[in-house]
């Protein structure tokens, strides 16, 4: 049933601080509970970039990519539906969740925190591509979904671009916004950083009721396209606005009586984003840690804001199957309020140097890899 | 109605770094809504020694004295019952919440989180011996109770010396843990601190059903009380694990497959222990900063970490009648468990100063004054 | 300061059954702590028409209106702001909760809930005309508000008619809906009740995120104003679907694999709309039951479908002064996206037995009494 | 590696309404991911007696039983460790989650809600004997534990009869107190039925901090059993309280100004004990409905009350793995603190009818089979 096409185009990272190469590797037919996609498109996220710097170990080479969307190739024996039970068929454009869990660990079995799991799989990043099934990751032509993987259906009114365009920032603030720190209407909601996850973080936000959303980051291009998206009420350049002490006056200064902000979400990387953030947030508000994800050392904070302010501060780590089902099943929604491709900037697959250095630069907000193009 | 009594002894803090004077206040019959009470016991608080150290600033001079139990004295017009509704008497023993929120500020009227009101009236605290009524602190023979003060009957099976052994910890730890940090049975409890608060943590995990819970603290004679109350299971004595990470070692070493406590409190006051107790908690753990109520400014912290192990960080703030509340309705199942009037030694009114060495020495564990001894 | 109007218009009801005449009443100055306000409208409520009918309890004559908007008249002594600490003068449009919690049950002191305050003082609802001051319901060209009412100025950008088009179903289901029954993003809400409280809830649910909003109700004139507000994705007219099957059916045929609603909200009152809401819901889903506020005696539940369904049933009872303010807080939204003055058909204060009248055929949705007309 | 044994006597349902029959079944080795355990002691369960009586639908034959402990004999292939990570070999005495959830359904892929899962597998219960690998419920010598299937071993102070003493009661009340209604330190608990899961709910409410607990039930036997463990504080006898307003008063009469319990549990099964149970709550209270685990049919609820009191009524449904891991690192906590071999009535294998009978008559609380008598 396989077709003829017997290798497979992808872009390889090979060593730490090399450029990403352009290989071939075989394509295999799909195996029982597994599904063979041709990737449509593949994002390239800042992770991406730190892999590339070698600052998380994984097994080299590894053909990068871990937020992708694709077409439905093959089917392995006992696959006819997707996580949701919605039928699936060659043809179908469907996405999936980046990991798989261990399913064996004491997060997995006792706790069913899968974001958790101590043992799980990720495509694009620890998949070596010189280990059977090889097309572990998103960047290349086709991608082998092995038998765990949860996929969705993309619903019908959306565009591939679409999908892609907030990349693992979205069900990553899916897993942290809306599963873990509760947004309430009415809230202000003061984010740390402009980047795709804070730019998901003022979405998610707004689409939860919040009555006021300040956006604090940069450059000025990356502002811009949220204040066109409408997805802040007020953007603070920190080009602008230097000093911590004048973004924690000008983000008090919208909330009532100068209290502080209902939430803060910090969506920076930054450890010294931390205690600037804890100023934002007023006493029993909620700060939202949720872009730490690389470990960059310590930082100064102050405990007895944390006690005194009587603060919940909330970490969240990456995202489960849970939290993509709830992300694919509400990006509808996100698309009706903001125009998402305005956030992507397309190349093909064989100009991912480019877009990674492009991406380097903060020229562009979301590159994307279309192998098609 | 009011007896001949006409002046009233009292501990005065009259300027910071001083000792504390034995002075005379003109006592007041009680005015309608108000309550004037003769003080039993009197507790002396870690926060009182920061008011001798000038660390806060209040209207001096002022009668020390936040957490105490007395016998009503006299009724004022209108007050026949207390704050559960039950019938008040002159002779009944009361104790009272030893805060009034302001009532018109927002978290008051539109939050109803009294424990954040911005202008709160503390007794002992920040009520000057100047102002009328003069008697605002409970290390004196007679307290007046001012209108909106929440009292509440002490249960009958409790002696005076159980009721104040907690001091102000107990509601501390009934707003911190049982309030927002919610225990959960079986959970393994690490608690960094073996002063009251400590303490009042380590009993009531134990209340609600903690499945291990280990003590981190010093110096050996308040472990050695702690261990004959049979709060812990297993204390961890700071002057023999000097190295943070010996007691990290040894704290998570209790728990299952080494991961990490569920449920973290710190209770030291030290910034430094912060950092510590984040790399106790396990993956999805929760830490409860209750303890760095007065400020000692900044610390190093790894903030990669709450997002990693996707932390849940609770800061709490002393406590609001609600939590007093129910501090009194669960006292007497902490009473039935531990041996609370171990922690206590009584002093006179008189040998304030004593009392207040002794405790900076860390030679005892809860000094109350009794006037009447 | 008072001026020379010695005598006030308003709309009592004397008798039970009978129909509610305009008297008049002496204007009093205001004394410390209270505020004189000039109303402008008032809203006619369906638990008016339950007093009329005499199936609540009320102390008779009395001024209904516990729903209403106003000018500030007079202040009393020190009433300088409003309930979240912005400055209040004569002259300034306000609100207010229409209860006032007795603050020394054992809701009100020790738990802080206080709609569930055994004592509350309401406007218009349990004050008499006959008792000092007499003023105490909206209904009347002038309100006495006592101390203690938690007073709030209204947004600039809001109309007198949009404050007063959701009546007191704004803050029911802010307290509902947002307080207890926590929506979420993306979820399919199923409405029980298309008169002025499911119409919030709509309204609400939509700030909220919801993913579909599927509103069950009648008449169809109502329908079509919620269809043109655009309140809901799917109107299911109860005369068109008149058995509960067809009904639970249609319902379910939205809900993604017919599992049932995420969350069912009842708000029609009867006592069968119960059991109909229940199978609505899908397993693990959240039924808020806020319409029952009138006692209709006993229906037919089976209680396994709570346990096999997981479902998690929630009971809500009017408001206090906390979700009071989340409502003006967040009333600007729902004005940003529902036009809310089509909800609203206004009568003179002297046409009240008209307006009633017509509420009780079900012609209009909310009739609005403007003492100025 | 297999030994002799080739045929395994077990206790086997034939046709509903008849008597269990002692039948043989060929052994099998494990396959991979299989465990293959001699049973040591299964419990006999309320819902047995249902299956007996064919009130829910399961494909006979079955070998009954769905609470069980055994050793283990045989290891397949792969399996090295239980649920929580710890090591497993031949002759450990374990335990395991009685259903394996599809893992396929939108309720286990997508929510993670595996109690909910539309298509599990459960032991003694919908697993036809006639099927490979046979020896799927617990009344048997021996159990064929599949692949999915999560074991625990047991904790090495635990004896057999201890771990099954509470059968599947135990976890379910993990689940729905535990994990659901979230018991408090110092609540009013209120218990309906005295059956194994009222008993467990005593247990865990006890281990949670409840300051007092009512149990409400009988006939007396149970209840005098009741007492000398220590379960509750008052217990209500049905039999001599026989109509609802009785028992509702005198569980309201210890509540605190008799205003009703905190948390209610119904553990009875019947219907009509619902409306007492909301009767018996609190304003502001929660009540678990956990016992409706059959379909008994309508009863009569007033839901104005749900509204009028703010009542959560919570629905828990059985348990899955992350209940019963809990269940079993807490169970050392329950037999510290209760006798749980005081419940227990042991039956060897044959006499399974006589052990039903005895059920059946209430004589006894909690039968169990050993095998291996």
């Amino acid at each position: 049933m396989e077709s003829m096409v017997t290798t497979v185009r992808a872009a390889v990272l090979e060593t730490t601080g090399g450029e990403v190469r352009i290989g071939t590797y075989p394509a295999a037919p799909a195996q029982p509970g597994a599904v063979v996609v041709d990737v449509l498109h593949a994002g390239i996220c800042g992770t991406d970039i730190h892999l590339q710097d070698g600052r998380l170990p994984v097994p080299l080479p590894v053909i990068l990519g871990h937020e992708a969307v694709g077409v439905v190739r093959e089917l392995g024996d006992g696959v006819d539906a997707d996580a949701t039970g919605d039928r699936l068929r060659a043809g179908d454009h469907v996405v999936w969740a980046s990991s798989i869990p261990c399913g064996r660990c004491h997060y997995c079995v006792a706790l069913h925190e899968y974001s958790l799991c101590e043992q799980r799989r990720v495509y694009g990043i620890n998949q070596s591509a010189q280990v059977w099934p090889h097309l572990s990751g998103g960047w290349a032509e086709r991608i082998y979904l092995q038998p765990g993987t949860a996929l969705f259906r993309v619903p019908a009114q959306l565009s591939g671009l679409e999908v892609v365009a907030l990349g693992c920032a979205g069900p990553t603030i899916v897993h942290g916004l809306l599963g873990r720190a509760a947004p309430r209407v009415g809230e202000v909601v003061v984010i740390q950083g402009a980047g795709p996850v804070g730019m998901a973080a003022a979405m998610y936000a707004r689409l939860a009721g919040a009555g006021t959303i300040v956006l604090v980051g940069g450059p000025a291009e990356r502002l811009k396209v949220a204040d066109e998206l409408g997805v802040c009420d007020l953007a603070l350049d920190i080009d602008r606005h230097t000093e911590p002490e004048a973004r924690i006056d000008a983000a008090r200064q919208v909330t009532p009586g100068r209290r502080g902000a209902d939430l803060v979400i910090e969506a920076t990387g930054l450890p010294s984003a931390v205690a600037e953030g804890i100023a934002m947030a007023r006493r029993g508000g909620r700060y939202l840690v949720v872009g730490q994800y690389t470990d960059h050392g310590d930082t100064l904070i102050n405990p007895h804001h944390i006690t005194r302010k009587q603060l919940e501060v909330i970490g969240s780590w990456a995202f489960s199957a849970q939290h993509y089902e709830r992300y694919v099943r509400t990006l509808p929604q996100v698309a009706d309020h903001f125009d998402l491709v305005r956030l992507v900037t397309e190349y093909p697959l064989a100009q991912v140097n480019q877009a990674m250095s492009d991406m380097r630069a903060g020229t562009i907000i979301k590159p994307v890899l279309s192998p098609r193009l």
